[in-house]
């Protein structure tokens, strides 16, 4: 599997995963400002990755950085790195991290400082491969077998370090011997489905098959689909989860047609300072990801646009959140805060 | 506004709709092969816009034909324009109609045979616009003033002789002094909607706001839209619509959220011979219409694609079918057959 990002003494290395599949181009980050565009550029995406990405990047600044007024300019690369997306947690919570990383070693020399970040850096990293590989054990119980998993976006080795969630949980279904497929929704605008889950499951030799997102109701009608497994973008204390656009009515499919519903996600997604989904910000991107595809215009010039790149689903909706240190079930308002609270892995909450 | 269709003296004339909006071209098909291939290509498409196009392309088979063996002709031609889409029941409809009339010509001279079928053809092409027209005045009532009104793919002006099934209903509204806007889901994978629908509607300075498929939920969530209109493809004596792909998906998220689904079509739509939507026949088209935008690939090679072109909303979560006869109601199997039986306009069933 390609490596979706890597520290190296460069500097951040990452997949372009704006032009995959067509080139598998790498980028090297050698600034916390030229992480932060890749952030915003959607050249790394996916709330784990997002949040590796973001410690990476402060770690990177602060190794960049002169050393003179260090806490003002840790102020400005961890703000920086906070303005690029607003609804994933992860990369809050990464950058919050790596902050209480570098409280904790005041006083200390400018360059045990900086080794201590790169090496935090390069823990969060290590962990969110551990972390979905949990989440896949967890899940792989709950995929039906001889049926078809439908998923929407790209919650894979590519929005994550590695193995993924919804995709981690799919992988592991397979190691543990199920006969299962999937379908992808291809996941418009920005085509996460068809550029980069199609990709990696072809690559892992896991029969998948691609179509549009307007087709996923057709198929969770027909009978042959066995559950929905999905990543999450944010996730709030009553279960709400943002997740990108498309996941609510993907939802709504499945449980009108008695499918469940589940969310694979990181205990760092969730957000149970928000009462509910209705609080998580949703991020409005260009309007030229919906008028063109690979810069060919498809709309004629000059229509007004919506371009939300995230919706809220409901909880309502949510058949179960799979996290790395169990599986959640409603009411979510309970197991979320016994989850949020515990240690352990593997449990059901 | 563009003209979809028109007879002419060198033949059969279309703008291409695999072309707009980036280029307004017309072809001119010279023989009724020609028009059975511009049909099964999409240049010309949409069930009313079908049914004209097959008219006339019967007609222009019989007025090339040589005159040996003129039935035999005339079953290859209606042979070959019956095989080009199997979901739309206009096609069939529309075949039927000109083999009725050419049963009717039976021992006149073929000069008057092709006349007469000419004509007819002429008369398919008429009728529709005023149709539609019809479809609009009995619909306008019930779309709500001050909210925006969501379609899906191009029941328009494009889709039909003129003016269009759900975009007449919009364009009556509109004329009727509602103040509303549309949004347009783009309807991947041939982009109707970003394509025609937005082209149509900019054209006539309706406010129209381009949004991918997936964001129709959240929009149906969001409390603005105030009602759904689609066209139809065919309809069932029980009142299950098949429409574009993805029109099942948004039925559902408009029920779910309270919000009327209205299906507006011409009688010609209906297929009472059909129970239910179950025997419907779903054309699959070809995959690169998924892999390929405009010729650019978005997914990798090799890549299994489903490509229905149709799905089956069923009527529980149809509102109201609106035709030019007047506006049907549950239960449908009741409405739809009094419709059908009846001549009258304007009426409620």
């Amino acid at each position: 599997m390609v490596e979706t990002i890597r520290w190296t003494d460069d500097g951040v290395v990452m997949v372009d995963q704006t032009r995959l599949p067509r080139e598998e181009v790498f980028v090297t980050c050698r600034t916390y400002r030229e992480v932060a565009d890749a952030i915003r550029r959607m050249v790394i995406r996916g709330a784990p990755a997002i949040g590796v990405a973001a410690a990476m990047g402060v770690a990177l600044g602060v190794l960049r950085a002169d050393g003179e007024d260090l806490d003002a300019q840790m102020e400005e690369i961890c703000g920086e790195l906070a303005g690029t997306r607003p609804t994933a947690v992860n990369l809050f919570w990464a950058i919050r991290r790596m902050k209480d990383v570098y409280g904790s070693m005041r006083g200390h020399p400018i360059e045990e400082v900086r080794r201590r970040l790169v090496e935090e850096a390069r823990q969060v990293y290590r962990e969110d491969i551990a972390i979905n590989e949990a989440i896949g054990r967890n899940g792989a119980d709950l995929v039906p077998d001889g049926k078809t998993v439908l998923t929407h976006c790209n919650a894979g080795a590519l929005a994550t370090a590695g193995y993924g969630t919804a995709l981690g949980v799919i992988r592991a279904a397979v190691a543990a011997g199920k006969s299962i497929d999937v379908f992808a929704d291809e996941t418009r605008p920005f085509l996460q489905g068809a550029r980069l889950t199609a990709w990696e499951l072809q690559r892992d030799g896991i029969p998948t098959t691609l179509i549009t997102d307007n087709m996923a109701g057709h198929f969770l009608k027909s009978g042959r689909i066995g559950c929905v497994v999905v990543g999450a973008d944010r996730i709030a204390a009553n279960g709400d989860v943002a997740n990108k656009v498309g996941t609510y009515s993907v939802a709504v499919l499945a449980k009108e047609n008695g499918i469940p519903f589940y969310v694979a996600a990181p205990v760092s997604t969730l957000d149970l300072s928000l009462a509910s989904g209705d609080e998580i910000p949703i991020e409005q991107r260009d309007t030229a990801e919906v008028t063109t595809v690979f810069g060919t215009p498809v709309a004629p010039e000059g229509i007004p646009v919506e371009n939300p790149a995230f919706d809220v689903t409901p909880h309502r909706y949510v058949t179960a959140i799979i996290t790395e240190r169990g599986v959640a079930r409603p009411p979510f308002g309970e197991s979320l805060a016994r989850i949020s609270g515990s240690g352990t892995t593997g449990g059901r909450f």
